[in-house]
């Protein structure tokens, strides 16, 4: 840690700070110029953090150096990690995987005959959502139990293994009962106790990126559930919140690049929230591929006209099967494998 | 709502989403230039709304007029909602409220002490965090129930109804059974889940502005509470993630002038998470009471400087005397008074 | 500056940056933890910035403490600039100038009249548009030097200095021939070839922040005009571009208040293009006096509904009335005075 | 356009805005349901945009529909604009073009060695910076005409032809003396003077998006330079601002996408400046061409350590071959070719 001095800081102001330092047995070294004094700090960092310099008289700046992440860390474990999903699925380590599936579960049928063009175009994971977070109270919120229950037959129908939203954490035994892949929406990305609560169960757990949250953030929820023991995490770039309004998020792809050297945990890209718009989902699967991750999200509904929620950014079947027919050359050029087997 | 095709939209594009709207009991009135056909739609708004019309062939947007919320709107409900917490203190229609207190409670004393402060210089309410929602899994996390306690006693000592997080809705009744108002906070506004448990049961509820949460969004938020059943809902504007690092958020006073004039719920202000430096608390403060705020809600610490968080934006007793110094003169050009009789 | 180097960087890497740093001449103070090594530099500002240490072997972060800006601090000169305006009209140092006039210049007519009625209102500064930023090729441009004329004569009536915006440096010049304040807008903020301009000639200027213009950045660039010998600058806070669009911009008031504090130049505020709607130019005005601003920058037309430009975001006369009345009574809460003597 | 009246607006709100609208000439088309109206406009583009209804008693909002561009659509222009730089080097219409070389010209030798390494490792334009935009007055501003002649120089020997930016209007005719392409810089965009001036010139123009610049601001931008006669303009994605920090800006690629099928003109992609690091320079330039980039613009410099100006972000020339060497086997996937013969 640094603490940076104001310009022609008094020499009391910076006893202040070293006795400060001192009290809770960190060392305190000082470089000074003729106008600035820099205080480097070193010490246990959990104290010396606890600390609270900022607004101390004198004081100009306090810059932490140390990252607030340490399991999640490629420091920490230099090696890919691998998330299995059932038998045949899995996601990391140059396995890439690709979930598919309606934004909502609408009915059995609807379910099951995305699940089958979703296996037949080469989807790796369902996905669907059994309990949706909705901006108005007014709209569509799900199905619940019941849709939980058609989403696990139509994985078991297809033999793959299923992805779905925790919006309560009331609900996360519930839901685990069901699914293989727990997912927390952007909205929830410092719901710390549900990260929390994840972090002590069994089940591997996607984390999507918050609407506002940075690189370091997003490491730092991920820091949540490592911390309980669970080391089954992926995460998922969904897009940020930006002043443009064209799409309806704006797509980090270096975001992805970069969390693959920060961090040994798998990275999807989720390109139907990322956009919200059908026709820029398949290019952009292909951009995310490219930039690094290590598999997809995609909303796929066999009638995006009629679908209850997202409609403008489900993809048809057909058109699913172009985009995995575009994703699967690049394979060969990233080194990377469908993560099925 | 409106759906406005794409230049030269064929005849057939246009018939189809004209079939749609007729297919769920809407009208659809065409208006249509030499290049542009717009549809205006009129009829149920919840069955209009679940269309899926954008990103069918031929439709370049869609426009949704109709604001997604109705109990919280002014044009529902012109008259002010006065929120009253206990039998002294009371914000909104002309009562200002200020809530005072440490950023986390931290021990008997330090509440004791904040609390006679914060009643000395005028404070009508008494905050303290008790559960901590902390970006790293490493920072102090707050006393739990056990802060809780402290924060009631200092309460039921200077007579200041009390307020405090709910940060998991597994303990939001632990939580009512002490406090008067249950926070929601600015990582929680959009879980919706709380907020339809908040909104079921009798306490009333302050609701802070997520980090990148639109004024539409945080009505929305809102609707769920009113939606529920619970009436005493408090809006509070807390900064927003924007560009600029000098102050921690961006404090968006132009949207307190607008939720005064959208809504008929209570607005206040949270100076001190918005600036995140303890300099520029007073002077947000003045702002934010004379763009309307019902109020304020500040951190206020004996010892900022061994403060277990948010030590640089908290006031030391003086500071927040000085702080109700500058506030009560500008109620009379307000016409406010001080929620406290 | 401060090198902080990467977990367990290398002796030679360390040694590689500090061999560069006392190649040019500069100090290097190590201070290290077990894994952490953070380098102190000290050596003169201009040529130690000028490495580019960043990005090298073993550097995760270099931190430049010093700001890039001298002149404008409040450290190199404590006591307020005040920029006289003509005879009568003065900005800073407790004296509040209000600028009011209509977007664009459309008629001798409609220049007049605005003038009058700002005047009778007590507006200390006449604004008018003559050259015109406009998103589009097709917008109105402005009436040009036929506009500066009508601006010049209603100036000249009713006494009050007049301000318009140079949208061209070529055309500096002209417009220094008739105005008595030299805008730059927002989106030339960081046009530097027109700060240089700017900062040689002897006119007044009033510098808007940038739409994505960090606090610092608007410092900065003031520097390029001070810099040039130009010490009468004004700066204005008219909104920054965020994910809100319910305002046509996010007014930024702490950063008033911080810019008071870091510089010794005026600030205002422009209500008129920060929010976009008329409804909130009153009390955003009220609210900027009472974050400091030294003034305020106001939209006024006679006829909004068939105003050129800015329409909905223009007072009527008989509104800026009433914004003046609702402004007046704050300075003697803020200890300021109208600039006009 | 669409005129969304508020809920219950008064029958003469509704006559008002109709007749101001047929004052001009256009048609008012009211589709209204119980509580609200909406009046379609069609009627003389720029004349009905030239009204200012927005704010009128009982309007709501106002909607645009029409683009503020014409002449850059691809509604206008459905084929590709390929923009042709001296007898060998193009770019778009499949033909993808590299731009490469240091962020500012430093010396003959620094330039001639950065030229031939660029072009043996297949860039298809030199770039270099004469005049250089700096936020600091105290920075290093470039060699001026010095600069313009060794970048012509390096061009001329190695044969690719030449791109530096435009800084200042006046300098416009000088640059484009030595230059085969005149730059707009991010924070020009919206200079338009400068765009007046270069849609008048007969050089080609390679134009930057703003740093907070929309999709549609750029277009409008675009539009400028073409309504003066110039067909022949690039457009180049550099990044956007945002709240994330990591990254020195945040790469759109959606918005190069999304470009690819609102216009015809070519699109590149700048990851030097998107992401201000070297180590995501490479990975992005690769995501870039998937998104349907007509080209790249790359910094290398031959020894970044000593670069004058955005070293950190520079590549080695070792390093920008690698970069090539990824990017030329994604050509056979995009259907593009290298746009040199």
């Amino acid at each position: 840690m640094l603490v940076i001095m104001r310009d022609h800081a008094s020499q009391s102001q910076i006893k202040h700070v070293v006795d400060l330092l001192e009290e809770v047995g960190a060392q305190a070294h000082l470089s000074g110029g003729e106008v600035k004094t820099i205080i480097g700090v070193i010490g246990d960092r959990e104290i010396v953090y606890s600390l609270e310099l900022q607004g101390l008289p004198g004081v100009e700046e306090v810059v932490r150096v140390l990252k607030p992440y340490k399991l999640v860390s490629r420091d920490f474990q230099p090696e890919d990690t691998v998330v299995h999903l059932g038998p045949h699925s899995s996601i990391g380590g140059g396995a890439v995987g690709v979930m598919a599936g309606p934004c909502s579960i609408e009915s059995e049928e609807q379910m099951m005959t995305v699940a089958r063009a979703c296996r037949a175009a080469g989807a790796t994971v369902l996905r669907g959502g059994a309990y949706k977070p909705r901006s108005s109270p007014y709209a569509f919120q799900g199905l619940g139990v019941e849709g939980l229950k058609m989403l696990r037959a139509a994985g078991d129908e297809t033999g793959l293994p299923i992805v779905t939203e925790v919006l309560d954490v009331r609900d996360a035994e519930t839901v685990a009962q069901y699914a293989d892949l727990l997912q927390v929406g952007a909205r929830n990305m410092q719901n710390f106790m549900m990260l929390d609560e994840l972090g002590k169960m069994g089940k591997p757990v996607l984390l999507k990126r918050g609407l506002s949250a940075t690189i370091e953030e997003l490491l730092s929820a991920a820091e949540y559930v490592l911390k309980g023991g669970n080391r089954d995490l992926i995460l998922c770039e969904r897009g940020i919140r930006t002043f443009e309004t064209y799409t309806r998020n704006t797509l980090d792809l270096a975001a992805v690049a970069a969390l693959k050297m920060l961090t040994h945990l798998p990275v999807i890209v989720d390109p139907s929230h990322a956009t919200g718009r059908r026709e820029l989902v398949s290019v952009m699967s292909r951009a995310g591929i490219v930039s690094g991750a290590d598999g997809l999200m995609v909303e796929v509904h066999p009638d995006p006209e009629h679908a209850k929620c997202d409609g403008p950014q489900s993809l048809r079947p057909e058109e699913f099967d172009e985009l995995m027919d575009g994703v699967r050359p690049l394979l060969d050029l990233t080194g990377g494998h469908m993560g099925w087997e």
